[in-house]
C-alpha cells in the first residue's frame, strides 16, 4: 500500500471499466481477470472515490451488476455509469424518437423513450441482433429522414471474450455512417462528455493534472478529459 | 440516330452497367427499366462494340444473363465482365486461399479456387448472409492473420431494388476495415483494372479522349480510366 499510497498523492477518484477490466465476457456470463476483485477491494477501503464506466450495451446495468456481484465484485447499480442512460437523456432533451437497433438485454433501458414514427436510430452492440434485415432497416430509416441522426453507443472495434474476440458496435456504427454519407454521435467513452458526467456522478471535478499508473493484474481507466484516448489505447490507470 | 451517330464519332466501344441501368432488382427477379431493352438493342445495330460490367456478386453470370434474358436483353455470359471471375483471377495469381463471405447464388464462381486453411477473405453482396456470425467469422479470420488481406466485390454503398433501398457490399466492408484496422482491396468498378480488363476482353483500348453522353432512358458507364468516377457518380454515359 506504501507505493500506491505516494502514487495516488492528490487523487480524489477512480474510474474503472468493466469489460476487459473486471472480467472478460463469454460462456456461463464469463470469468473475474485475475487479482481485479482484490484490486476493487482495495480501493473501495481506500480514501478514494470509486465508479465503474462501460461501454457495456448489451446488458441493462441491473443484469450487469447482478453478474458481477456473482463474479465476487462489491458493485451496485447506482455505481455504474453507462451509456444506454446517457443516450436516453439526450433523446429527452432533443426531442429525438429512437428507431432502437440494440440487444433485447438493454431494452428495458430506453422503455421510457417514445419511438414511435422514429426521428433518429440508435445503435448499440446488438450482438446476433447485427443482423442483414436489421442493419438494413436502420438504414432505411436514416435514409429517409431529412436530417439522419445516428447515436451509437460506444465506437469500440472489436472486444475479447473467453473465446474469442467478437465484433463491437464500432464495426456496423461504420458501415452505417459510410452507407449514409453520415457521422454518427458517439454516447459513451471515448467521449469526453460521458467522463465528465461520470465524474459529476462521482462527485469529483475534472481539473487535475492527470498521472499514469499501472496496476498489477486491474486495469483502471481515468478521469480527466486529457488521458481519455491514452488509458483506453493502454488499459493503464490514469488518475 | 442522326443525333447519336454525331455524338458517338470516334467512339469504338460502350461499357454498359446491368444493376439500375438495365434493370432494378426486386420481387420476382426485378424490373427492366423503360427503355434499356431498346437502347441496347440499338446499340448492337450499331458499329459499336458493347460489353456489359457489373458490380453484381449475389448471382453468378449464368443467373444474371438467364434472369436479363428472360427480361427481353440479347446478352450472353461471354459478353459481361463481373467481380468474382477477376477475384479468382487475383487469388489464383497471389496464391490466396480465401474465406468466402458472399452469397450462395455466386459461390459456383468460386469452385476452382482453394478455400482450405484461409489466408485472405473475400467479401461480396452477401445480402442475408451478412449474419453477425458469419460477419465476425470473417473478423476474427482476418485477426488471425500476419497480413490481413480483404478483398471486397466492390464498394458500393446502397443498391436499389424495386421495393426499396437495399445496404450493399461497401458498407460491410468498411465494417471490417475499422475493426481489423486495414484496407481493403476493392475488385470491380470503380477499379481502374476493373475497366481495363472490359476494355481488353471487348478489343478496345483506353486511350481515346472520353466523351459524356446523356442516351435517354437508358444510362451508359464508361471506358477510360478518366471517366470512371464522373461516370460512376452522374449515371451518365461516357465514350
Amino acid at each position: 500500500m506504501a507505493a500506491w499510497g505516494e502514487r495516488l498523492a492528490g487523487v480524489r477518484g477512480v474510474l474503472l471499466d468493466i469489460s476487459g477490466v473486471l472480467y472478460d465476457g463469454g460462456e456461463g456470463g464469463g470469468a473475474p481477470i485475475a487479482g481485479s476483485v482484490e484490486a476493487v477491494a482495495r480501493l473501495k477501503r481506500s480514501r478514494l472515490k470509486v465508479r465503474f464506466c462501460t461501454n457495456e450495451s448489451q446488458k441493462s446495468r441491473g443484469r450487469l451488476v447482478a453478474l458481477l456481484r456473482q463474479l465476487g465484485y462489491d458493485i451496485s447499480e447506482g455505481e455504474v455509469t453507462a451509456p444506454a442512460p446517457a443516450a436516453c437523456r439526450i433523446l429527452r432533451e432533443r426531442g429525438l424518437r429512437p428507431h432502437l437497433l440494440v440487444h433485447d438485454g438493454v431494452r428495458s433501458e430506453f422503455a421510457q423513450v417514445d419511438t414511435s414514427n422514429p426521428n433518429c436510430v440508435v445503435i448499440a452492440d446488438a450482438g446476433e441482433s447485427f443482423s442483414y434485415q436489421n442493419m438494413n432497416k436502420a438504414f432505411q430509416v436514416l435514409m429517409e429522414l431529412d436530417n439522419p441522426v445516428l447515436i451509437s453507443l460506444g465506437r469500440g472495434r472489436y472486444y475479447k471474450e473467453t473465446s474469442a474476440l467478437m465484433l463491437d458496435v464500432g464495426a456496423y456504427m461504420k458501415a452505417l455512417e459510410y452507407a449514409c454519407g453520415i457521422e454518427a454521435e458517439v454516447v459513451g467513452k471515448p467521449s469526453p462528455e460521458f467522463f465528465e458526467s461520470a465524474l459529476q456522478q462521482m462527485g469529483v471535478e475534472a481539473h487535475q493534472k492527470f498521472q499514469l499508473l499501472r496496476i498489477p493484474m486491474a486495469s483502471v481507466i481515468c478521469f480527466g478529459p486529457e488521458c481519455v484516448h491514452t488509458s483506453l489505447e493502454s488499459r493503464e490507470c490514469a488518475v
